[in-house]
């Protein structure tokens, strides 16, 4: 390609509403283009990133035995009845009726089009097992659309569906994906995470996320460094504590804390370390009737040390609260506590509530709570003395780095992820809402066993410009940078010799089948050389009047620090040298 | 590929909404699947056949130095109504509302988008030329949508749109594509006609439909088989009569004509030929005042030969009724008639019309038109003697078979055709309205001069179909089949030297480049040659036992009507004889 019959835009500043690195550099780029919130054009430069992330995942979908389809943006609103979701989506699933005042949705996803296309295509095991996949307009109506293409509404995504006979067959068509993704992420050449996710109610270890790794990621990734350990912060188990509790040495006691509402204010103001504190929250659960009246609700109190998060997917697998909860309100707070949010507490409650006590606060002597009373707290709390035994025990908190890895291997590291893939197990979750069933072995009906797995099409190349860039622009790995290549004359109107080597090195390229671009703009070299380390093309080979004479060009990777001279005969040969495998 | 690693799923029936040939066969072939009115998934045999299409008209657009980039499905309302566009197109637009309550539209085009991309892009002359497309999702909320992907909701569109400096390089942008276009439509390897079409207010000759030609087109083309004369019928002009009007010979009667209200019925009633009749179509235009109430009605007649069509764009162009017209009502016409509709005449008007008067009739002796007088008609009436010399006569009717060409080289023929593309000069309309200006060489700013040129993608599958299948089903040029090849062993798993040899042939062929497919499904010969002559793919390969013992296969071109036995070791050759250059 030449410069000059391609569309090339850069751009000095950011747009004000660009929060994060890879909105910053895609805009600036002329990668991409705002239409509205979180809608974009995909300008020429960012559209050939997307095409070479496309032609990986589609090889690479083929090569596992996957087959290629397209189902409609547009989709019919009864499919999505069928399975409860037209209902259970919330509002960012776009809604929209048609000129007869039927209802549709734009797909956000396909699991129900492609259940329906299984039930009526696949008859048969002897079809199975079967994966279809698509690479297809997602939209999902984000409330906050925002980091550019991190969180946007509509965007691309490959999706794809196994069907299978049985639980067996549908783990083995899962793990074959869960291998496909491993060789998509490694030709992206991005340094990435395979990380075990949390797979809801079906149970099980068949959810893996696929995580590029970026200090600004969204995701908390949890991991091992000594183990293949790996899962995302929802997952990952907090061990017991191992060895018994300390034995009681302070006398409960109750300590003024005017306005110090959070744990670490209390810890600070007594001078105590924050892990000797330990946080009240308050949760609710209802009981309805037929007609989606609350006709009973309870309110639960969790415990959790000062210094530890809450973890909502480990709370949700509580029994009692795995069928919903909410926060309580403050009305109910104060029924249960007789006091406000800020100074709760396990002792003096004036209506029971259901304890759920954190593994490491159920071993912990002489901690500080709330007093159930406004501006006071109370210290030197034990279990068996103060308030009985607790009875209920759980995982209810977030990892922390230092934390004992759950295969025994060390201590627990964190860093920090984008979730750009994910591959799951689901079931019969779809088959049986949908009554897709195949004739088995046996000759009976049996529901799908099914699988679905993701990849963000769109999503890749901010999550890896996220990863790499520096204060000069993007930093592409050569698999998915728009040119593999960019070559710069320096001032061919004024040097035909220069013209003369540059037209030929880029003939000689494209014959070799390497992926070029020949800058035949006529910029001048600053701003050329400006130009291409914000677009971030990984190699660029440089031709200078000076040097020609000397027979020699330049040649400088991105992330080289200058260029090399190098020999202009030996140029092919150091190129070849530094493209990636 | 093999077939076993692929999905293909035929059927014997079509199904019963299949009113066309094409949407039988795609269902029946497994190209396609319905999911609602007008909605299709393509199927992975389907979507091969897409991606061809794909695949030749981004090689052809990009030789022709367009620019790809994709711009959104969900577009924001705004730029809609900088045109007036969102209020001016009919319920065929989707509209939708976000989460915001924010208007959106599903792109049925995309020429305020890529407008709003070029006011802020394109800030120089120097920038310009520039051609941006895009193969992108596009929805129509057809009415009626029916035919398959003739005439879907949702399907994909090639839109590319032009920039110039100037109207002579707006139309060099133009005659590239209409040139790209050609390349690309002899690629397809179809029988297409390139067509002159109405180019409306805008004027020129800068309007080509490409008409893939086909018996069951919608479209009437009008093409002088002696020249390179093409157009669709609402362009081609019918030429002025040659020669002098004939005199009068009969005297004016009135004839009763009992219930006969159309020209045929008193033709034939009263023996003459049709061509001697003249029928009368009432129009009307209203003049509006600013609330848009109607001030004024002014009715109008039109009068055209009784064998010949009204032909809308023409009658659009009549000074007077350029403004918008519409059919006159029952009353308006019992008013300025004293007569209901089917009696019509120019004679014995009750109240003042604006005549207009076809090329044909104006020329005509001795015609016989309505009495104004149920059951009515009058014979013999001729001009200048029984009513004035008419003073408006224009190009009224649809040009027929055997008119003059208007080029002068003999007379027109007229045949049918699917529209599967446009090119279209569009000057300045949008970048008016949008206010998208570049600054020009004097240093002030200018108006883009812009074109737009469409290819409907997933249409053009159904075209060809339309244009080549028999009764045993589709038969592909091989330029979009969906496999070129298929290698159809006879029952392998009886005689392991049939499958070996298959093998062996199918590395040998994929080696060589060639788009095969192994049926390797086991299944019996009849189902599997049944598949692939419904499915279409143009070139079959059998390899059966006996054959082999004498060291010949068989090739069978989809359009042959027997096998050819061929030696094993000349397959290869007499293959690559019989694929298209």
């Amino acid at each position: 390609m030449k410069a000059s019959q391609f569309f090339i835009s850069t751009l000095k500043e950011a747009p004000a509403d660009a929060e994060v690195v890879s909105h910053q550099l895609m805009t600036r780029a002329g990668l991409i283009k705002k239409l509205g919130a979180g809608i974009y054009s995909y300008m020429p430069m960012g559209l050939r990133v997307v095409r070479k992330v496309e032609a990986i995942v589609r090889e690479e979908m083929n090569r596992a035995g996957a087959v290629e389809l397209t189902m409609p943006v547009v989709q019919p609103a009864e499919l999505w009845q069928e399975t409860g979701r037209f209902d259970k989506m919330g509002p960012e699933m776009m809604r929209i009726r048609d000129r007869h005042g039927r209802d549709f949705v734009i797909q956000p996803t396909s699991e129900e089009v492609v259940t329906d296309i299984a039930r009526q295509e696949l008859r048969s095991y002897k079809q199975l097992p079967k994966n279809f996949y698509q690479i297809q307009t997602k939209f999902r109506d984000e409330r906050r659309p925002r980091f550019g293409l991190m969180r946007g509404r509509e965007f691309t995504m490959k999706d794809a569906y196994s069907f299978d006979r049985d639980q067996a067959s549908a783990k083995a068509s899962y793990q074959v994906m869960a291998g496909a993704y491993r060789r998509i992420f490694d030709r992206f050449g991005l340094t990435y995470r395979a990380v075990a996710a949390d797979s809801g109610a079906i149970g099980g270890d068949l959810s893996e996320e696929f995580q590029v790794i970026a200090a600004t990621g969204e995701d908390a990734i949890v991991y091992c460094p000594h183990s293949d350990y790996a899962a995302n912060i929802e997952k990952a188990e907090a061990l017991a504590p191992t060895g018994p509790r300390p034995a009681a040495t302070q006398a409960l006691a109750k300590v003024s804390t005017p306005g110090q509402s959070t744990c670490p204010d209390v810890a600070a103001l007594l001078g105590v370390p924050l892990a000797t504190t330990v946080k009240s929250l308050v949760l609710a659960t209802d009981e309805t009737n037929e007609a989606g009246e609350i006709t009973k609700s309870q309110v639960w109190l969790l415990l959790l040390r000062g210094d530890h998060d809450m973890n909502e997917i480990k709370v949700a697998k509580v029994p009692g609260l795995d069928k919903g909860f909410r926060f309580a309100t403050v009305a109910e707070v104060e029924q249960h506590f007789g006091c406000k949010p800020g100074y709760l507490g396990p002792l003096n409650l004036c209506q029971p509530v259901n304890l759920v006590v954190d593994r490491d606060v159920a071993v912990m002597a002489d901690w500080i709570c709330g007093a159930n009373e406004p501006d006071f707290h109370t210290t030197g709390v034990n279990w068996g003395r103060d308030l009985p035994e607790p009875t209920v025990v759980a995982d209810l908190r977030n990892v922390v780095a230092g934390d004992l890895s759950p295969d025994g291997q060390g201590e627990l590291a964190i860093e920090r992820g984008i979730e750009v893939g994910h591959v799951f197990y689901l079931g019969t979750k779809y088959s049986q809402a949908m009554n897709a069933t195949f004739l088995a072995e046996d000759g009976k009906p049996a529901f799908f066993e099914m699988g679905c797995y993701g990849i963000g099409i769109t999503r890749l190349p901010a999550a890896a410009i996220e990863q790499s860039h520096d204060e000069r622009g993007i930093i592409w790995p050569d698999a998915i940078a728009p040119f593999t290549v960019v070559l710069c004359p320096i001032t061919p109107d004024r040097f035909p010799a220069v013209k003369e080597a540059a037209d030929a090195l880029y003939a000689q390229l494209l014959a070799e089948g390497i992926d070029v671009i020949l800058d035949d703009r006529g910029e001048r070299p600053g701003a050329m050389f400006a130009d291409w380390e914000l677009i971030g093309v990984p190699h660029r080979i440089t031709i200078g009047d000076r040097g020609l004479k000397e027979g020699q060009v330049e040649y400088q990777h991105r992330r080289d620090s200058a260029a090399t001279k190098v020999a202009t005969a030996d140029i092919l040969a150091h190129l070849k040298g530094r493209l990636a495998a």
